[in-house]
């Protein structure tokens, strides 16, 4: 969308009027059906009484009951481009107009238009030629990054990952994902990866700079290969026991953490040293959630496979994908049907995500990204130094975060204020200027403390401000409780 | 749609206008960059040169010259209700136009509607209350599945599964589909399934019924069972090895294989009988498409878990999802998280899907189709009297097979056959009433040489004729090939 | 020993001369023990009050009261040669005074020369030059045949193995063990193998000759080839899923089941069409048991890998051992380290093998071992024509069988009457010519209802006549039971 | 034996007088059989010409020329009571002589006797009822070990275990062993261990004592249980994804590495607060190697279960086993048949152990052992500072180490340099006091640059002096290379 800024001033729109008699009825006639016939297992919706929203725009996200909330998450960085953003909603009706279905084994004009645009910009920012291969939801596009992975190495099927990563719920995405919460109850993992210690410089070793502890954890890993005995590298044959190593160059769920600037450049020659892959997960941080297109490019490496999914349709399609170097996903090396399904390149996800490339080319996403993430980072800077109860505010591009802790010391994680925050968001009583919202937001880190920012992309200054002053009141409000 | 007949008499419908200058240009334009960027991976085109389709309705595809190609295969069976259906189309703009995206941790009505949907018929139908779970693409669903299988089970990782049996390519579903070949490239499969043989009367066991076939597979099965050192088995404790029995009760890409009534009436007490599980696929049988709601609903068993997909949303959306019993998937048990991803009831695929489900419920799909598809298999048996390429037909509702065969005994398999017969079928230049006409049909089949047929199920009975003379035409063609 | 026979007339040994005061007071002093500080867990003692032995000759045993006791299982076949063999004891002693220690990593002539005596007689009889591999334990020596092959075959870890079959208690080596009893509290095994049915004529498929029997399960394991679909063979780059075949030419614990003569010709035909490697388990059955020196050669083929263990010591040492053809174990292949005990070749265990080796060349125990065997049978089909808790007998060389059943169809399995029987050998008061004897008896068979016989290859025709005596005594007290 | 001096003034013992004609020619004619029919693979004999030894005693080895090599490795610490020590040799004899074998299933006396004096030392020690467990070869008892950890954690089957850490060669005691080498060709290992860095001070953080770094290692290990997504431990249920840890008090194949005294005490804390087994592996250690019977009693904690093998028998019979508390071990959690082996306490090895057990009871072998290392060392810390090549020695109790590196800075690991002391040591030409000797010598280390030296407890101060002055000309030789 345009601007954000004008929906401020107007009342929500018409497409949630509300229905006539009650409701309050028609939610409890809801609420109960839910109770009653879902699955908790695929929400992570740990209220008691969870939400139900009808309708959104923008920033903003409705209710039934006319109450407008300012979302700050943006469905975990699936709607970079503002809900309802009216030029992609478009697209996707006008696909639905002229080819809605097509089976996967046929191709249409705008699969290829999108794997070539992505093929080409990596080409062009990294020299490497490469590949594009689609699939849906960004757990199936990790599973068929473990299909690369593994195709490329012989079949070697262990991986390196960082703590605090997060790749996914499928068995094999589970595997490589740091939490062993999502594993618990399943089984044995044959494949569960080898953690690393991700640069965590606020809670991380301390007496170092940022910059000196990404080295350090550099040098910790390099450890590894010092001799056979450390358990992942035959020195005699040169070859290394771990295929690949999965990174988020921000971490997601682990709490929107940014490591130094270095960092990657140090890991990326331990891997290239060693023979192992680099995978590069975008799916929550690609699509200038950090100002670039991928965020690894703030790093200086160049990945061999990078995975994305969410934003490359702005939450209209669940499609996601995986570009590899040539040398791995040639169909000499990875033919037809190594992997597939059904809907990996179905025409509406690939015709929105055809325009929200064209769209991002179009205009200057980095300078309005990076501009206006460091104008909010500003307003978090400003509330920390207010707030004994933030710990840690960073942020780069439109990725921010704000570390909740007790009061006593600014350090120690508080999940029962996040918690707190998140259900004081959803009654919808701050106010400001005369006017009520709520606030969504999203809670991440190792500690669940951590409240990550993925904004609209499209959000006005003026939408900023209104975020830092409702986090003011929310913050001052739980601070009391 | 109301008729599929109405189309043959008009021309192309204008959404495939031809571009201006030249049709060949662009598609070689296109064929070059597909070429270059995108992976062959995930598709499984494996002629040399790949179709491009532009256009879409009913049981017709179009390309960009003007030819119409009849399909048989309707994207593997997504899209049952014929493509570009108008009713559930609106259902996807209307939800455009109110609320296109909301994050998974909150509700949204049509989620809620269509759990409670599913879940009511399931009571009905099997009087078990149980539970509704949503997530993208068939094979997320299957790893939903897996997770509750193990979960329920206490960790218990092994699975029985037929052979012939597709669910999927993510490392799980391909660890419990059959073929070796989707394995072979990708190291070691730790929860490999154990095969079991599907009663596949045409090639199986000699001089019995099929009934008798289909007992003497329950007892071989059942055989595993006789004592501890058969290896599946501790008599001692009651226990089994394996947690739960994957079926599709038409074998899909196994080649629409049939079998007998009484099969799994037999097979289902062996599970009860050793708390074994029983998972039924219908990702590609269901909604219809053999005349029922579920296939399973032919053979007289209660699943534990039902897996579906595809044509949910008649191909507009990946939306798919399992059904538990309460006792697998109640909250207590399957609690919040268990499984999640971000799309996972995205609002686009349940509001189409609700729309489907309520066509469902007011038409008489079971008359319709069980009438329809006898036609069409009557019209099948024809040929095959006439062909002697034709080894076997079959059907049940609108999921038929034609198994091609070397005509010297109507027999051996001839996958050189029917890969001649696609490539024909892709010409788009079999004539019938002086009016050319392409054909779409899918391969399916332990040997790769079944046509497995998944018309709409809108067809009409002049397009039943249709498709019934354009195969004669072409197995003439290709039988003097 | 030259004839077990002069044991029958004469006392026990001085050796087992009684402790001073009270047998039995000893004796509970030791079971109290035992309660107390063993741990049951490694052995297989079910029974309440387990017996302790304390002296042991040729055929028999003997107790601290001056029991004795006929022993027809001779410690599993691990003690062909008798009890207390006076050369292969001399043999030891002999050892412990030159070279009763060394490490492994330097030499020993006997290591050498029981290397070559076993590897020359291979070449000689199967045509194949190959090398010898030690270890120390059955298990080990399976765990080092795994590597052998998953060394060979480029990290494949999927192996084939029969139901019924055993292997050993290592995980690796219960993973292709058949039993699921054997695994269920030790959680996951990611290489299960997958159990083939063996040709047990007794129970098997009805209306078959054991011939026919035999060319129906080799069938029905070629049926897995047909297709990729049936899940363990890629026709389009011909390679198997699985690395080998384990096999035991005849079931030791599964119940010393004999197989046809024309099984293994045709189940190595398959192999060795798609590349699957046949390793054959002579733990048990090696050593003569069956009047050769490995039982394999009873059947037409040449193994590609053998294992053996037990009697190549008469019990004397945990020696065991691998033999494969060169090319799977030649250095290059299967280089220095590729595995290692402390104790691999120990020399006291070289020294009695190579003693044993050298005694087994120079009498001709082939002819010795089939006619005593064949004499023994007579004598078990005799015992089955008097009794219908006999179901079954059969024998090859001194390997036998009696299957007990319960009486009124003399088929179903009475795994009571023959944990009865066990029992009441070990009360030594079965009377024959006014002398009392015990019976040591072992059970096996999948449903622990067979009496696997393996009698000293040294008995002599009275003891053969003795035993029978015993066993009709001991049938008819437990018929009436 | 009482006291190894004489020897040193004695010519080699009779037992290996010359063969008549040539030792070169049988000498010659063995290793032409060993290259043809001996597997390499079950040696780690790496050097070119192997060595045949033909004698033992004491601390001596010989070979049929009459040379006479000191012995500082003893069979990998299988014989720490000297080679041929005539007590144990005469135990062997005697079981001989009367119960020379009895299969598993049933009792005897020898068996019974030391399992309870096993158990009842630990009892007194550790103040835990425990049970004893017996197998053959040390990597069976490991794999017991893991049978024990799975079933007492319901099947988890992951395991924490040491960088640099060795308990076997077996599939299941590969996967917890450090050195990737050992599993690279042999496939995928789905229980690989989580392997933790060691306190190895010498090569370890810079700037920290000894005590300091043992602390700094225990606060790395505690820190992966922050918080669950460190990857291993839920906070939510106080569950772990790790079974046990199996741990070496001294790393043996590692180097014979010592931790701080504090080490142990506080990752037993971590252990016990998250519920994970701690497993000591005393295979080399145990049997007062390093002047305790266990090493772990050096260190403050009390295990839950040790695993013990090799010199319980002083290298005479492959005897291993484990020791667990009650609640682990127990026959109503841990019931007969829970592994078994033929061999696992087999008449020959308990009788002997029991008698090894017996000898360390009547002496003081903590007091002698202590005073011997003790003035071992002295000698070594001598030679380090003469020799540059020596950059650390170290020892507890008669375990001891010598690190050779590179001379330019005492610290750079030199195997090459090791590899010549090997091969020199096997010349016997090093002279003193007119006489001529040879040295044995074991490699270990992550570098493969260790002496680790485990001479005989029965050594006299005259064969430490012996062994010094040895050892120093074969530094000064090398060095000069």
């Amino acid at each position: 969308m345009a601007d954000g800024y004008a929906l401020l001033d107007t009342p929500a729109p018409q497409a949630v009027t509300p229905a006539p008699l009650s409701h309050r009825d028609e939610q409890a006639r809801l609420l109960a059906l839910e109770a009653q016939y879902c699955s908790h297992g695929d929400t992570v919706h740990y209220t008691q009484f969870p939400k139900i929203f009808s309708g959104c725009e923008g920033s903003f996200m409705f209710d039934d009951e006319g109450n407008r909330f300012l979302d700050l998450q943006m469905w975990y960085s699936a709607v970079n481009f503002g809900y309802a953003n009216p030029r992609l909603n478009n697209a996707l009706k006008r696909q639905i107009d002229t080819l809605p279905q097509v089976a996967s084994q046929y191709l249409h004009r705008e699969k290829i238009e999108l794997a070539a645009l992505i093929a080409r910009d990596a080409e062009a920012k990294f020299g490497e030629k490469g590949r594009v291969h689609f699939n849906v939801g960004g757990a199936q596009a990790v599973e068929d990054s473990l299909k690369l992975v593994r195709n490329a190495s012989n079949g070697k099927s262990l991986m390196f990952a960082f703590e605090g990563g997060y790749h996914g719920r499928t068995l094999g995405a589970s595997a490589i994902t740091s939490s062993y919460r999502y594993r618990r109850r399943f089984g044995h993992f044959g494949e569960r990866a080898h953690f690393i210690p991700f640069p965590y410089h606020f809670r991380g070793a301390k007496g170092m700079s940022k910059e000196e502890y990404g080295e350090h954890c550099v040098q910790q890993f390099a450890r590894l290969f010092e001799s056979e005995y450390n358990g992942v590298w035959d020195p005699k044959t040169g070859q290394a026991e771990y295929a690949a190593f999965y990174v988020e160059p921000l971490q997601g769920t682990g709490g929107y953490v940014i490591p130094p600037k270095n960092f990657f450049i140090g890991l990326k020659k331990v891997l290239d040293d060693h023979g192992i892959l680099m995978v590069v997960d975008e799916i929550q941080m690609g699509f200038y959630r950090t100002g670039k297109l991928w965020s690894i490019e703030h790093f200086g490496v160049t990945p061999d496979v990078i995975v994305f999914g969410k934003a490359v349709t702005n939450g209209l399609n669940p499609l996601s994908g995986v570009w590899a170097k040539e040398k791995l996903i040639n169909p000499t090396i990875f033919p037809p049907g190594s992997t597939h399904s059904t809907f990996n390149a179905n025409p509406l996800g690939t015709a929105v995500a055809l325009e929200a490339m064209k769209m991002m080319a179009e205009d200057d996403y980095e300078t309005m990204v990076m501009e206006k993430g460091a104008y909010f980072l500003r307003g978090l800077e400003e509330l920390k130094r207010r707030h004994k109860i933030v710990g840690d505010v960073d942020g780069l591009g439109m990725a921010l975060r704000i570390e909740i802790c007790e009061p006593h010391d600014s350090y120690t994680p508080s999940k029962r204020l996040v918690d707190l925050m998140c259900d004081e968001g959803m009654k919808a009583d701050l106010e400001t200027d005369g006017k009520r919202y709520g606030l969504v937001l999203d809670i991440g880190g190792y500690h669940k403390n951590v409240i990550t920012l993925a904004p609209a992309l499209t959000m006005s200054h003026a939408e900023i401000d209104l975020a830092i002053k409702l986090l003011d009141q929310l913050f001052t409000r739980v601070a009391n409780a």
